[in-house]
């Protein structure tokens, strides 16, 4: 299991939401609440675009989050716009950087909390249908990593919805081939530095949590007494595997099933059905 | 805060500790109950003596336990009858081998858990009070090293629990000199090959918690199912910071102020009195 | 490029060959002379077989060998009769435990020094021919280890020169289908605990450096004042990427396109033609 | 031993001196020419000014610079008008973050090249000569930082050239006393994020290497082709412990036993006369 965020908006110090917040990620990371483990300490990555730079930079470690002064300094005096950021807890699978998320293809990223069950079994029939072009830029040894690039294949760049979808799909076919009864539990995000898609979907129905922050301007009349939500643009969301402050009214469920849609412009809630 | 075990008796694989048992110090150091912390990721030690070397191994890493997989692999083939292993949470100082114990000098080991207070007001006079033969063995930055090169300018290699009430005197003293209301706090295990000696004391008088194995005859009664008691010896005894596993009924807890003192023949408590 | 060494005979401490010599592994990681790269820090592994243990013991890293002190202590303890060690300089694919030599499966290890020309082309068609069975083992990204797993796929528990013989033939066929001039480039150890296999290859038959000791009698003689050299048996051999020591006379090279099979008995040399 | 550089004037990418010149830092790091050592493998700090920042930012790491992406991924993306870089080879202490220069004290910087001899002996009594309030600062066990610390002390904040003219008549009257032929050997950086003072000195009169680079305008007339020297201003300069590019012609020798001064308005040589 793993804990997540993604954020879009303002551009803002990624401390702000890395380090600051009651129930961060940094304190996820030793003490989880909502998840299968309480202790992520298997590696992180913290994703960030630029202003006007097209590939996102990637900032990947093995060491726990809580203990890498180098995100520390760094996060202070980094600003972005969008970001997305994960603490690992290992199903199995090697600690090591090519195995923490976001994983990146070009101007691409994905994370991912949960697991492609019955993996070992899977993985060769999952790997074959990567696109050719694509098998050798896989560098680890993840459920997580896979599907990313199956995505890829199956039409991220073009339609992200309908090629996750579509990955799911060919997930659960390929699963219920090889006898698992319920082959995928997933949230995922991925972001091509517009816009951010965030899913919430698993084969039993009970999925993973996933929580998005409602309104800004909801937000700043329930906590008027909060700064950075005055400074931030009425767009400004934040998606997350579980609430990074202790302040109930703020976050909405993304249902079962469905997926959260944020742009510019506004945010919006689909259902999500594999193909 | 951390935790920590000694072992000494029969010879035995280290994984026969470290892994095997429900509530083993790998699973402690994900999550603790007795404890501060409940993550105790920040480094560990193994510390063991084989037969007849004089100079006890040390197994160092800072990645934390749960994913140290040379340990792992080790343990399985290393067999000993008297070893230490400490994973550790830090409360401030660096993360580095340096810093995790054991700490080694000689023949003899030392784990701490616990910390003084006032530390860094409390530093450079303790530093001075090292003999100057030993102030260039100091490797690391933490409380629980110095505490050991104080015990070693009293006399730890002549007589451990005199040596180890002069040192907890001595950070009394300049402890309250700097105005620290309660100065130390901890549970410490030394040994020089032979014989165990754990301390269990604090200034305010509720100490961190520890606890030594019954009697090894008496827990064959209580639990014949369990083949490793009918394999060690009479005199075998585990001291630990956490009951290693869920036998409630294995364990005593060694009282406040006071130590054990596990040597061939027997096992002893005794009081304990800072001088 | 890489350096490795293959110890089979008289069970003797790791240290004696890993950090004693002149010219040692530990030495070579530094400042290596014969390679392409001077300088051999990307990880590193000590794999042996202990007194009866069918499966070989790994120690990896992604330390530089000369910095790991875990590897120091145990290796002055440790006795083995049969261990490979291999220091690695990467050609470009991750720094991290799984990419690192020896790769083990069941009783087998498995180290090399070289490369696949044109890999990221070609890395798809080689995982596709590796067994069904076998594809989710793989753990890392190199071409090193898909070597291996080609190597078992097509025999290697069963007749390893012809599995490695194959091994190369795929990949020749492969590597010129996809446009690579010279495929492959190798020098390779593989064993079983009792048996150690050591090829020396490469496509545009000019091959890696490759060595093994004369025969222990005849070294004896040269070097009447080595204590070492009395201690173990006749049989006692070493095969290196590298020269050890800075003796002369005490190593003959294994010439291009063949290999060398050191067993209980006797030490042969053999013509190596890909099939 | 150690390599190092400074750089100071337009604010350039990170990457534009550690990366891109022909015997970059990094390649420094794997094969440095004039050293002692070949490889300077035992971790490294970069420390960089933002725009109006006070306090310097560090990035630390003891991976070999050449394996660490996380710095590759920063360095392109920072850019930074005052900054210094220095890969380490250890000469015995512990490879660990904390003994990784440079290292930082409110808004100053201090790198070394070189070591103070008998320094396990020398150690309690300078360490004793710190002043209190920095005692606990010290994080490491390096004679690099202890000699920060003394420089701290007898006044670095206020006349950085006197204070290092005394902290070195320190070392080398407590080095004398206690038997070193020739105490220190140094080339030393240290920046308050507006001048850069940079000190080649040494008991011996033999000092490591170290070269500034020679007026921008004159750069340009020898070097027309390259666009750098064209965007950066007339005040900027380098220094370095080896030359960073083979381009003979660009570099000054600091002479011995003097001290470049380097900051708005100008750059000036004295001579360095230990007090």
């Amino acid at each position: 299991m793993c804990r997540w965020l993604a954020y879009s908006g303002s551009s803002i110090p990624l401390d702000e939401l890395l380090y600051k917040p009651e129930r961060s990620l940094i304190d996820q990371s030793l003490h989880a609440r909502l998840g299968v483990e309480t202790t992520n300490g298997d590696g992180f990555v913290v994703g960030w675009y630029g202003a006007g730079a097209n590939t996102p930079v990637l900032f990947r470690s093995i060491v726990p989050i809580w203990n890498d002064h180098n995100l520390r300094e760094i996060s202070a005096r980094v600003q972005s716009p969008l970001f997305l950021a994960h603490v690992r807890a290992s199903t199995g699978t090697a600690v090591q950087q090519t195995n923490c998320h976001p994983f990146r293809y070009g101007r691409w990223l994905w994370v991912h909390n949960g697991l492609v069950r019955e993996f070992p079994r899977l993985k060769r029939a999952l790997a074959l249908a990567v696109d050719e072009s694509l098998y050798a830029c896989i560098e680890g040894s993840t459920d997580s990593e896979l599907l990313f690039y199956l995505a890829l294949t199956l039409g991220l760049e073009d339609d992200p919805p309908r090629a996750v979808e579509r990955m799911v799909g060919l997930v659960e076919d390929t699963g219920y081939r090889h006898g698992a009864e319920y082959p995928i539990q997933m949230t995922i995000a991925t972001t091509n530095g517009e816009s951010v898609w965030a899913f919430r979907y698993s084969s039993e129905g009970r999925s993973r949590s996933l929580y998005y922050s409602r309104d800004v301007r909801t937000l700043r009349e329930l906590y008027p007494e909060r700064p950075l939500l005055h400074e931030v643009s009425d767009e400004t969301r934040i998606i997350v595997s579980e609430p990074l402050v202790d302040l109930a009214e703020a976050w909405n469920e993304v249902p079962e099933s469905s997926y959260s849609h944020i742009r510019e412009g506004g945010h919006e809630l689909h259902a999500f059905h594999p193909r």
